[in-house]
This record gives structure tokens, C-alpha cells and sequence, in this order.
């Protein structure tokens, strides 16, 4: 017996039952006589949403991340209990990985923790295949679940997104625009982020009316050195490229080693863009345009969107941000 | 009235105390009776240490650490959450920033929620004044207190170091008998870490029969871009150096971007060694030679010293873990 069931048989939105149980003036008195009727007829304990009002509650939230060494989510990590922690929550950490059991297992952990929400930080945690999400769909009914730069679709389900494909466009626009023809893209992700940079690419490329070449689009472990043995082995069976559009820091600082391996000059002959606007950027020579995926801001706005949900205030189910091109030395523009 | 107490009374140390309470076979049976009539007299209630029997227990250990989105304090992170995770403890996170005061806070906070123990990650916990660090010491009565790479001495407080000053001797007397007469050394904090890695620095010159020279000691926000203006800066004052000893990864590619900036080739006219081994080292033109402090055997060492202190085993209260130095592109040894 969950606030899902209530909201099914009254026939009305999660929210509204929240709200209801908030005592939100927001709701017409026909609906609230409505849903607390359910409620008696079912036997709802409102244990869940009672915790928004500080009851019933333990006041902490479990992050779950897949890697906090990985340094955006370290980042994110950090922003997030941050945030958190001003207004009072506590954040049980759990770093669960890659493997969809071990995910599985540490959220069921957490649950039976009674934590009041689970923040999943990165892009890694919603799978392919909608069953593999089933778990978390199911979970919603009881917590909230706050996505940072995922998405799933579902009740009581929060996303909070970067605007990763708009980001890529214009990075891409910016290159094909100050003379490049051969923009290669190197990704690391098949993730909602991942998928969502490529569709940015491709859509740089359609809207200056060149062609999407495969050839051009490689996939690439997360790491240095594997981003520069790959372009390294691409140059030498004859692929030709004036520009390499990254998505993640660590590829970028990859092509800049390709580039200084085989004498290439950047930005003269090569231009090189990052993405996540990390340290890494920064250590190499020349200094890597990079775009600033707003991991702040992402974290900020979800601990934001779950109070409401804690209050019963009407909050978006996806919030969007807006990212932001840092431009240094690795391109002309 | 706490384990503290009762240790002082009995005039036996808190690891006896423990250890009777765990009914330890390692305790003589006159220590033993000892022990209880004292509890008895001071009506004493063993809940501390029962945690360790799984009785009074949330099974939650707080980590306390200044930055979590320093990639060395990402790591620790990182590592103690699987370790702790992996002996069945929940880990809360409280990223508390340099601030005592809010440190403090914090810390009381972490206390109030009855966690089992609090583990302080990184070498920013332990204040140069004595009294500023009396609220620790005073809450280690309470609950044993874990310092990764800090040192504090005191009852119910547990250390697990890097051998830093053992790990600069050794990589400045390689610099030293590799032909470099002058190295200038870079640190960024105060800390015991960072005050033992000066000392390993002054043990290297003293060793090889060289006077320490203040010119060459220099201190430096941990920051690329501050490194390199510091050495740009003290280059253009018309010191001379053959060799940079830096106390952290970010210092080091400072020093290659400093090369860089004025033309000189490293290893030929300029060493560089980094510390921590990150990312960071593996991002520049020449690779960075850098010392691997072991981030992870720290972090698993202090999670194992306390499951030691939970069983009433008799633990060390300091231990030291052997850094190894991994030999890349800027240096010649």
C-alpha cells in the first residue's frame, strides 16, 4: 500500500496527493474530500510524504553514483551532500560501479535504510532496456528518485539534465564554422548523455548541409591514453581529420598526446574540444576548449526540485540547464 | 560517563576496557573483575563498544573530508565507502570544507546521529594549536576517531599514514644523484603530511652533504596555473633550479607548463617529480614521474583498523603505509 496506490484509485496525479497530504491549498475541495477517501478505504499510512513534513523521517537521502574517483562525479558528489546538508538532509553515499545487480542491490540497501529520497548522480543508471529500469520504476511509488543528467520517465521520477546535445551542435557549428571539414567525434557512452552529444554532432553537421560519415565516429574507452593509441592507429590506416570533438576531458587530453606524438600543430592543423570542463582540461599544453557541463547547477537544481517534491509544491518532472563553451587555445574560434 | 572513564579509573587502557566488553580471552582474569567493579561502581553502560557486537547500533560510519572534488580526496572517498560497504557499514558523507568552525559543526552533527565511528579523510583535520583540536580528543571517548594520512595522538584515535617523508628523501636523493644540484621544492599545506614531506626534502639535501637552501623552499596554492606564475615569477628574479620537487600532481604540471612557457626541455635542463600519482600526472607532454601514495591501501587499512576496534582487538594506533615511486618521462632516474 503505497501513495502510487491512492493516486491510482483516486484517479489523480501523485503530486496531488502529495499536496493533499501537505495540506497545500493548491487542490479543489472535491478532490481532497476525493483522495483522503481513498486513502481511509485503503488504509494508506502516508509514512512517505509525512516525511517532507518532518515526520516519520531520518532526513537523509542516498546517492548513489557509479564512481566518485571519475572526477565530474566527484564533483558532483560534492555539490549534491553540499546542497543537501544546508537544508538539513544528510546523504548516505554508495558507490555502486558499473554492473546492473550491484546497482540493483545497493538500492534495495538503501530503501531498506528508509532514506526519504534516492539522488542516482550521472548518467549511468538508467539501462538500455526499459525492463533492466523496472526496479527503479517500481521504487518511485514509495521515494522520490532525482536524476542527475539522466532520464527516465516515470511517477515520482526527477530529472535534472544538461543540455548535452545543443552543447555539442554548437561546439560542432563553431568548428565547421571557422574552416574545419573533417570533424571527428570520439564518445565514451551509449548513455540518455551519450546518445544525446552524438544526436548533437549529427545535427551540427545536417544543419551545415555535410554529410554524417561512420568513419568519422569512433567509440572510446574513458582514458587518456586509450583516446590517443586510438587516433594514433586511425592516422596510420590512412583516416584523415582537421578536428576532434570529445565527450568527456580525458579524451580530449588524448588527442592532444596524438597530436604532439605525430608533430601536429593545434589549433594551426588539428582543433581539439573537451567536454565537462574538468582539471584536465587545464593541465595540458595548449589548454583544451572545453564545454562546462554545469555540474553545479545540476546538483543545486535536483536537491531544489526534491524539496519541493518533499513540500508538495508542483515541481517539473525534467528541468533542463544550460551549458556553456569555455574557449582556449586548442581551437581558433 | 563513558569507556574513557571507566579506562581511567581502572587504570587500564580503552582497548582493555574494549576488550573485556567483547569478552576477549586476551585479558587476564584479575584486569577482568577489575575492570567490571569499576563499571559497576560508576554504573557505567557498555552501548559504545556493544556497536562492535551489533547491539545498539546503526551500523554508520561518518567521513568528514575537506573537498571531496580534490581528486586525491575523491579517491579516499571512494575507497572507504567500498570498504566500509563491504563489512556491512553505511557511510554518511559531510564535506565540511578548510573552516574549524564549521568542521566542528559537522562534527557534532555526525555525533548526534549516533554513528558508530567518524573517519577524517585527508590531512586537513589536525590543527597546528593543541587546543584546537581538544574536541576531538574529547569525542574519541565516545567513539573511536580514524585519521587517513592525519596524525593526532590520543585515546581512541587511529592513524593511517603514508610514508611521505620517507617518499620525498627518497625521490630528492634520486633527483640529487642523478646529476641535480639545485632542486627547488613546491608544497602546499601545512599539514602533517605536508610538514613530513618537507622534513623527507631537508633529509635527501642533509644526506648527500648539501645545505638547505630557503630560496629553493617555496610555498604555493595547490593550483596549475599558481605553480607555473610562481616559478615564471621566480625564474624572472633570477633564481636558478635544475629540478622541481612538488608535494602534490597539480604543482608538477605547473612546473612542465613553466618549462613549456620558456623553452626548456625536461628532462634535459628541468626534473619534475609530482606526488599522489592522479590523473593529473598522466595528462601532460612529458608524463609525469610521480610518487603513488597508496590512496587505496590507506583507505582500507583504516576501514580494517576499525572493524579491529569494533571486535576489541588490539589494534596499533598508528600505521604506516610504504609509498612507491613511479618513474615516467620527467625525470631521468
Amino acid at each position: 500500500m503505497n501513495i502510487y496506490d491512492v493516486s491510482q484509485h483516486a484517479g489523480v496525479s501523485i503530486a496531488t496527493v502529495s499536496r493533499v497530504l501537505n495540506g497545500n491549498p493548491n487542490v479543489s475541495e472535491k478532490t481532497r474530500e476525493n483522495v483522503l477517501k481513498v486513502m481511509d478505504e485503503l488504509g494508506y499510512t502516508p509514512n512517505v510524504f509525512a516525511r517532507g513534513l518532518g515526520l516519520d523521517t531520518m532526513h537523509t537521502v542516498g546517492i548513489m553514483c557509479s564512481d566518485s574517483s571519475d572526477p565530474y562525479l566527484a564533483g558532483a558528489i560534492y555539490y549534491l551532500e553540499r546542497s543537501l546538508r544546508s537544508h538539513g538532509y544528510d546523504s548516505i553515499l554508495c558507490c555502486t560501479g558499473y554492473d546492473l545487480e550491484v546497482k540493483q542491490k545497493y538500492f534495495s540497501l538503501l530503501r531498506s535504510k528508509r532514506v526519504d529520497a534516492v539522488i542516482l548522480a550521472g548518467s549511468k543508471f538508467v539501462e538500455m532496456r526499459p525492463r533492466d529500469n523496472s526496479y527503479l520504476l517500481e521504487a518511485a511509488a514509495d521515494l522520490p528518485i532525482m536524476l542527475v543528467n539522466g532520464w527516465l520517465e516515470g511517477d515520482n521520477i526527477y530529472s535534472t539534465v544538461c543540455d548535452d546535445r545543443a552543447a555539442v551542435k554548437q561546439a560542432v557549428s563553431l568548428l565547421i564554422g571557422s574552416g574545419h571539414k573533417k570533424v571527428l567525434y570520439l564518445y565514451s557512452s551509449y548513455s540518455h548523455s551519450g546518445l544525446n552529444k552524438l544526436d548533437g554532432y549529427k545535427d551540427a553537421l545536417t544543419a551545415a548541409g555535410l554529410p554524417v560519415q561512420p568513419e568519422l565516429i569512433h567509440q572510446c574507452a574513458k582514458d587518456v591514453e586509450a583516446s590517443r593509441d586510438l587516433l594514433l592507429s586511425l592516422a596510420d590506416e590512412g583516416l584523415t581529420f582537421d578536428a576532434v570533438m570529445t565527450s568527456d576531458d580525458s579524451l580530449a587530453v588524448g588527442a592532444v598526446k596524438y597530436a604532439h606524438a605525430r608533430g601536429i600543430s593545434i589549433p594551426g592543423d588539428l582543433s581539439i574540444v573537451g567536454y565537462n570542463n574538468s582539471l584536465l582540461a587545464l593541465c595540458t599544453d595548449p589548454e583544451i576548449t572545453s564545454v562546462d557541463s554545469k555540474v553545479e547547477a545540476l546538483c543545486t537544481t535536483t536537491v531544489n526540485t526534491l524539496m519541493g517534491v518533499f513540500s508538495g509544491v508542483n515541481v517539473p518532472s525534467r528541468t533542463t540547464i544550460a551549458s556553456d563553451l569555455i574557449k582556449r587555445s586548442t581551437t581558433n574560434f
